[in-house]
């Protein structure tokens, strides 16, 4: 007998938020092994159950272990399994529920932000050999003493690529509330197209510039392991978008899509002693605090100082300026600034590898608006400009018109 | 260096039901490690947390499979468990929570009832040796194939005891939220008296006859192990009421304490053929849909047919009836009534095993009220009455007062 093909489903928790909605996906994974596919279906934990977990453990502590934190937070998603496997038994359909320790997948021991080390598929094998659909608990594992972990914010989708990567799944769709990836967020640029497809790549630019659809992690998993996800919504039926390998046709693109981030703030240096070593000290105390910097612009010094600026989430802000303020004692650095009003603008595509002028077009569509650029940033394939908030959805835009992202390519 | 002392105390989930009650305790726990001792703490779901997962489930399914719902109900003890972990680090103390996997509660296989089968000890004696107090998931274990399971309504009990025996405790504390065991429900009868000590076997009638104190399953446990219970309140430091073996000073008394069940419904099947075989026939089909007769009463029969009358819990009456109905089918009873408006009266004390008298003294109490009783049963430390629910509270308040239980003894 020839092995069946096997599909890895993922919905997230808008597509699991009330008991209704557990039935309809019941109903959506019934059709893909009624299709004749072995299927796997990684859960996220009920709508806001994951922030209300949270507010329990701040109730109790403002700084709550992170052992006990991923004890509270994986019950989430057990819940949410448990529940989907009543529903698939309702409609007659055989599955069983596995919490991420059951199913074996193995972590390291870094609570709330844990690796997959190794993932063992002879459980779930065995439940295929029976005909059942087998249902995982996302964002969850245990590491190799039995303590339970966490994988961190999209989490799940981290669980279910590899999953698709362990089982050989033919692809790993991803369910959620939009129906694939756009050119530009559609609530804000009326005539914004979905994507057919896009490279992993990408993808990479569009999760990490603020495009909520996967995480960074997880496509950065599937593109090591080259596994095909499907980004499509749960409430229809709509062919959506997939990912995957860059295949020649992308390049003729000039440009995939624009991304707007307005979870960023700024932060301005100025006056640094323009010598070697001041900046990595700088940096150095940002990453022992575990900050996030993202776009980082020093310019030519005409003086012996210099400004540094740097971009943080803004959730970050707060713990950014204390330790700005310390390591600046050291540095000796006349002013900072911190600004909390900017939104960073990106135009993604594998396309500007091999082309120029992308830079420019853009540029010039932005003073066509007359929206002023504070700071730009680029990489082989994205290019970034720090604006002010309140331009920004102007500026995605004329910036989407202006690469004529409406019009299919 | 001589061993440390154990003490495992359990608190339910009122005692848990919001993060002020979980501070509480924790402060409670770290007063008993404070002591000398090691701790070991077993933990309820928050307050409703049990019922709210059942709603969930009951919106999803009508009879869920049972494996998912061990699933699902076991993620609200580990809720508590994690948050009780995080309130004792609060407060300085090293502590660490467990699931009932994690630390070694085999069970068997009997979904949403199972037994326990064994107990490692040796991760919570490695955390004693390590100064920490350890805090059990209660309700929970798993199967030997990794499969968890619950060990149904007051399971947490079931823990607390199981785990103050393979560790040797010197006492196992339940917190609840009454101050101990009473001669009678203190809501009813105003002038009830908190008993210092009731022996297993008295407890064990208590707690079937509907005082909510514990499980009668746990207090089996405790007695095969002779382990002393201390039932006390979570919010008060007063002595509770100890249960532990039968002491000769307890046969002074005559009767302990009166307690009432109002949650049972009676059954009469009439004119039932009077031969052997036919009451069998009627239990078989009652017991193999796992229905629980609590009283059988058959009276000498005048004529060839006679009428047998049981009691059920009152949840379990419409498949009673539907039982009885089909059974009816072969027996070929005249006629079947059904009866909600009952309640059952009880008394009981280990003194009345060495008294006669005591039947007497209840029944004049009740006939001086004119309370009329319909089915009486005995045990050798128990009389139960079942009568009119309405006469309930009365016959409590006449039976406590004609055996003098509001004086000390």
């Amino acid at each position: 007998m020839a092995k069946k093909r096997i599909i890895v489903q993922k919905y997230g928790g808008t597509s699991v938020a009330d008991p209704g909605k557990i039935k309809h996906v019941a109903k959506r994974v019934k059709e893909c092994k009624d299709r004749g596919y072995d299927v796997a279906v990684v859960v996220s934990a009920l709508g806001k159950t994951t922030d209300a977990l949270l507010n329990l453990a701040a109730e109790i502590s403002s700084d709550p272990v992170e052992r006990e934190l991923d004890m509270l937070m994986s019950t989430g998603e057990q819940v949410s399994v448990a529940l989907l496997a009543m529903a698939l038994h309702e409609i007659g359909e055989e599955a069983i529920s596995f919490t991420g320790a059951q199913v074996g997948i193995i972590t390291d021991s870094s609570h709330t932000k844990a690796r997959i080390l190794d993932i063992s598929t002879k459980r779930i094998k065995e439940q295929f050999a029976k005909g059942r659909i087998v249902i995982v608990a996302g964002f969850q594992g245990t590491d190799p003493d039995q303590e339970i972990t966490t994988l961190g914010r999209g989490g799940s989708d981290v669980t279910a690529v590899a999953l698709a990567k362990v089982l050989s799944a033919e692809v790993c769709e991803i369910y959620t509330d939009v129906k694939g990836v756009y050119t530009a967020d559609p609530r804000t640029v009326k005539n914004a197209r979905k994507l057919e497809n896009i490279s992993y790549d990408e993808m990479l630019e569009f999760a990490s510039l603020g495009a909520q659809v996967m995480q960074a992690r997880s496509i950065e998993v599937a593109s090591k392991f080259n596994i095909p996800i499907h980004v499509r919504a749960s409430f229809c039926d709509e062919q959506g978008t997939m990912i995957c390998k860059e295949v020649k046709k992308m390049e003729d693109v000039l440009v995939r899509g624009v991304t707007v981030n307005k979870d960023e703030a700024k932060v301005t240096v100025c006056d640094v002693p323009d010598k070697p070593g001041e900046a990595s000290r700088l940096f150095a105390c940002l990453a022992k605090a575990n900050i996030n910097v993202d776009m980082i612009i020093q310019n030519v010094s005409r003086t012996r100082r210099t400004d540094i600026s740097f971009t943080v989430h803004a959730s970050d802000l707060k713990r950014t300026q204390e330790v700005v303020k310390e390591a600046n004692k050291k540095i000796g650095a006349i002013d900072v600034k911190f600004d909390k009003d900017v939104a960073k603008l990106s135009v993604v595509g594998v396309g500007m590898r091999s082309h120029s002028g992308v830079a420019a077009k853009m540029f010039g569509a932005l003073a066509s608006e007359k929206i002023n650029i504070d700071m730009i940033s680029t990489s082989e394939i994205k290019i970034s400009c720090v604006i002010r908030k309140k331009d920004a959805e102007a500026a995605v835009r004329v910036t989407h018109k202006a690469f004529g992202l409406n019009k299919k390519k």
